[in-house]
């Protein structure tokens, strides 16, 4: 960390490419800058933009934008002058130490998994979102990485789940398998095979909780929740929205009077609730630090995800997950 | 509706093969059948339990039971005398008109399909659960009933929760894919098939509304939401979890004071949003009416269950289910 104070932490901040004009981006990290944010911003943006943003600032001008409707494998084959690729490439050249990004997902795994390359042991790499619970905060992966994979992954993204959260400073962090029973024998032939496969992880002390329901994951008493990219990024997706639903009824209920005093407690539980209030998603398993905010992210939310990113750089995150693997 | 008045509405209850016991569950029924309840009610019930019933109700002695952790095909097969098989066999036979259980799951589907066969058209019979949005109420199905699929299967899902929804009095129900994303290539292979074959619904009129993805689901703007069961048990699961965590958290605000004119508040939220609630699951797509009540139903529930039922006969769902398709 001493290293750290001398050279200050930079991170490079994909200005385009997603549903948020790059100005309000822009306008929102100014006055992060402006509060003494510990870490130099590096920003990648079109030619276009570039020319509007303040020059005594770090700017890589970049000819190419990924949009969100291109297609992933052409994206990244045709568009290596991008704002997204240009940030991974400097992320790999180590010019920057993190890289956040609210584009096209498909292109940003892409290019991370060519650019940086996969951490070893790892087949997958995977995006966490850190959800709340009645406890403590549980690491949910893939929410949206893989949409099909294969056993073996699944224990990858356990390990992968398990490293971060010890980076978080949990000890002995455990497992669940996200399923539609608790039995061993529930669920698709596949995650028979992943219990099986998770369960031996338990030779060596009680790593693996066994299978979990969605509803029982919000108890808290398990530390990652592991599952493949498409159950996870449903499962994600609906906690938001029935959270937003009942907090959008309450809020409703507070506005006509009775409930006003409410409104301060039930923010904090909207903000809680939504995950880029975390730091983002974060793309693990590729060797760099890599923030993965959503697609339609308020510049607040992008905010959010500048901090976590900080915090991950800060915590030795990417040392640590590869010291576990 | 002449008819019902003259023979009245008779219901199938299977007592046994539940979490709950069952002469709570029988005590439950009592008092529902004090307060003028229009049906009749068949107990299904092991010997055992049955010397304890009121000796002038409807009872069905049964010799067998299956349970939770029964092998559903070998329970189906050796248990041919049990409460569940012996409740759908009465259906069969219209000696009830409708039959409602806690009980094994699978079993329950496996003895339904070769029981009361499937309804024309229908491949696959499917779980289909009713939840709250901003707005209408939305059919969720398959809710658990099919672990994989083929994409033909969920467009006769689609035409099940139409038919039930238009039962329900909604005149032009539409349907949404549950999805990761919205665009037409979105999700696993099958997923994009599925879209196809749902978009072709609409040469006759604006029907499916696309993929729509978990947290847009609650904006209550689709009748229906389609897909797989192992993800639709998923998704209810979680928006179970999730509601449950954000009201207990607010109800311990509530506690604490501040907030206790919020109490009445909070529970009518609760009991919207537990499922179980509305009719249970409804398994549709077999020919007669089955209510899926959840395993750890509490007798309130398994009550609500039983109106569901009826609410059904009376509404001659399976009548206007089969007109549909």
């Amino acid at each position: 960390m001493k290293l750290r104070k001398t050279i200050p932490i930079r991170i490079g901040i994909d200005l385009m490419g997603s549903d948020t004009a790059p100005e309000d981006l822009y306008r929102a990290i100014l006055q992060l800058l402006q509060d003494d944010f510990p870490a130099e911003i590096v920003f990648f943006a079109s030619e276009e933009i570039s020319g509007e943003l303040d020059a005594s600032l770090s700017i890589v001008k970049c000819s190419q934008v990924i949009q969100m409707e291109d297609d992933p494998v052409m994206a990244v084959r045709r568009k290596k002058n991008s704002t997204l690729c240009q940030g991974l490439q400097h992320l790999k050249e180590e010019k920057i130490d993190a890289f956040v990004s609210a584009g096209n997902t498909g292109a940003l795994l892409l290019a991370a998994k060519t650019t940086l390359k996969t951490l070893k042991g790892i087949g997958r790499p995977a995006l966490l979102a850190l959800l709340p619970t009645k406890k403590k905060e549980v690491a949910v992966l893939d929410v949206g990485a893989n949409l099909s994979i294969k056993s073996e992954h699944i224990v990858q993204f356990a390990a992968m789940g398990i490293a971060y959260q010890k980076s978080r400073g949990i000890e002995n962090p455990t497992v669940g398998l996200l399923n539609i029973g608790t039995e061993a024998k529930k669920g698709t032939p596949q995650l028979q095979e992943a219990y099986l496969k998770l369960d031996a992880m338990n030779r060596d002390g009680q790593v693996f909780a066994g299978n979990i329901e969605g509803k029982d994951v919000f108890h808290g008493d398990i530390d990652v929740l592991v599952t493949d990219g498409f159950t996870g990024n449903v499962f994600l997706k609906t906690a938001e929205g029935i959270a937003a639903f009942i907090l959008e009824q309450l809020e409703a209920s507070s506005r006509e009077g009775s409930f006003s005093h409410l409104t301060h407690e039930l923010a904090t539980l909207r903000s809680r609730m939504h995950y880029a209030e975390y730091p983002g998603a974060i793309l693990c398993g590729v060797n760099g630090v890599v923030v993965k905010c959503h697609g339609d992210s308020s510049p607040e939310t992008f905010i959010h995800g500048i901090k976590g990113a900080l915090r991950l750089v800060q915590h030795s995150f990417l040392e640590k997950i590869k010291a576990q693997l």
